[in-house]
């Protein structure tokens, strides 16, 4: 996998579109990591993920088999997050001999530095990481400067060597916020919808340093970087403004639209309802996006 | 090496007390790096040093056999820079032929990622990196939350797992500002002096994110790893403020004073006067710190 995949047609473990078993208890972890030395967040069988990585360490530190995580944004190899969300259940037996705050802990301890568990919490089990999210924002990081690039952040923060037009990208940006079909910007997958709800899409620029700052309902896999991709092509003159919407128009795959490297990507926030809304966002999210049967 | 050295006893081979070879032209460059994979600034036989690499791409870039640089501050193995400076003397006829921007993009594209030239400025033989300077500014970063530490900026952010107390840390650093003798932080060299005036040292902290900035005309090796040791020792509660004052008055290297992880450090600028003032500054400094003879 390569982009950012929130909402691809593969069934996750956990989504068993039950409410959590009955002796069980509902934790959410903020988490983040340097998708630099992880094969992605979903597990696969003899890589080093993040996904199978945080269950490892959750079985030791609560002393059960390894649990299974749902996530919010199922990342591509090389993405980074700082803001990705996911949740478990826990057994009610292993859950009462732990405090959230001392299980952070003991995950800063058996995790390794480049994944951290930053919060975790008790909730309902109306949450669900993946389906009670309203939005997620990512954030996509360029230099167009290769003498500039401050070789501390080179592994958040893509080189590209020639000038790029910001109002100009923005000029582009602007004709995708809305809910379209992204099909031109997606690697596809069977059985997964395109459209998707764009609610703010913007660059902005300190010097050479620019941030493509999107944040969407959710994403279909490759779209960040893909809409990124098209977004610089336009900036640094080789397309008009004008071809991101004949992409929207054009209802098909580009393969002119270029799908930039994972490592200039970092998934910021997931953004939910509050609490209360939990349970009708879990509703309205698999009803407008069925998912296909498991297996 | 392992801490910063801006004023070690051994004779750099730039250092030759003349104002450049007459055909020559002085070029002034601002560097970054990530030391994380650098044995420090030093060229060292058989090791990957920010010297070596820079001179051996600075003589493919120019054409000419690899020049000697000399440096504001060489940073031990491990330590970052974002703001370092150097100058080397070019052969005329090489520096005609290469306009100061060409030779910038031509390093950028010649060197690893971890280091960077940013900027080449043709300058007077007026201008020495080491001895003009004025001040040399470093920041120290830690994060004391283990499972808050961005995972992206772990290379650079020590992890630190203790509260620390930033106005009582803050109070203690009040008693270094000043001109003093820093024996008790410095790992001494037999010729070098010891006494260094810091301008600024002051603790920040944005929730569990510290930064230490400290600023002095110079720094004996190893002393700002030690001074920040010392005043995070006083900050976690296990001495007094007043500790440090006893520090300064012992005239002694103290061993109970911890010398720092390298990579929570970072060279972040260099301070030097206008143009017309560099000779004088030179001629200042190299009376005040006379260096030993070399060899």
């Amino acid at each position: 996998m390569s982009g950012p995949a929130d909402n691809g047609p593969v069934e996750q473990p956990g989504d068993d579109h039950s409410h959590g078993q009955s002796d069980a208890v509902r934790l959410r972890l903020d988490v983040s990591y340097d998708g630099g030395g992880f094969s992605g967040w979903a597990v696969q069988p003899g890589r080093r993920t993040v996904q199978g990585t945080l269950e490892a360490a959750l079985g030791v530190a609560l002393q059960i088999p390894p649990p299974r995580l749902t996530v919010a944004g199922r990342t591509d190899a090389g993405v980074h997050a700082r803001g990705q969300v996911s949740h478990l259940d826990v057994p009610a037996a292993a859950a009462e001999t732990l405090e959230p705050a001392v299980l952070v802990r003991r995950l800063a301890r058996l995790l390794p530095d480049d994944v951290r568990v930053r919060r975790a919490l008790v909730v309902s089990t109306d949450f669900d990481a993946r389906f009670a999210a309203l939005a997620r924002c990512y954030a996509y990081r360029i230099c167009t400067d290769l003498a500039a690039l401050d070789p501390i952040r080179r592994h958040d923060v893509l080189a590209w060597p020639r000038p790029l037009d910001v109002s100009v990208m923005n000029a582009a940006a602007a004709l995708l916020v809305g809910e379209h079909d992204f099909v031109a910007f997606c690697r596809q997958r069977p059985g997964a919808g395109t459209v998707r709800e764009v609610l703010e899409l913007c660059w902005t620029a300190d010097g050479d340093r620019l941030c493509c700052r999107v944040v969407a309902d959710a994403f279909c896999h490759q779209m960040v970087r893909s809409v990124v991709g098209a977004l610089v092509m336009v900036g640094q003159g080789g397309r008009e403004p004008s071809w991101i919407q004949a992409l929207l128009d054009s209802r098909s795959r580009d393969s002119a639209v270029r799908v930039l490297p994972p490592h200039g990507l970092t998934l910021e926030e997931v953004r939910y309802p509050p609490a209360p809304d939990w349970a009708a966002r879990v509703a309205t999210t698999r009803s407008a996006r069925p998912m296909p049967s498991p297996g």
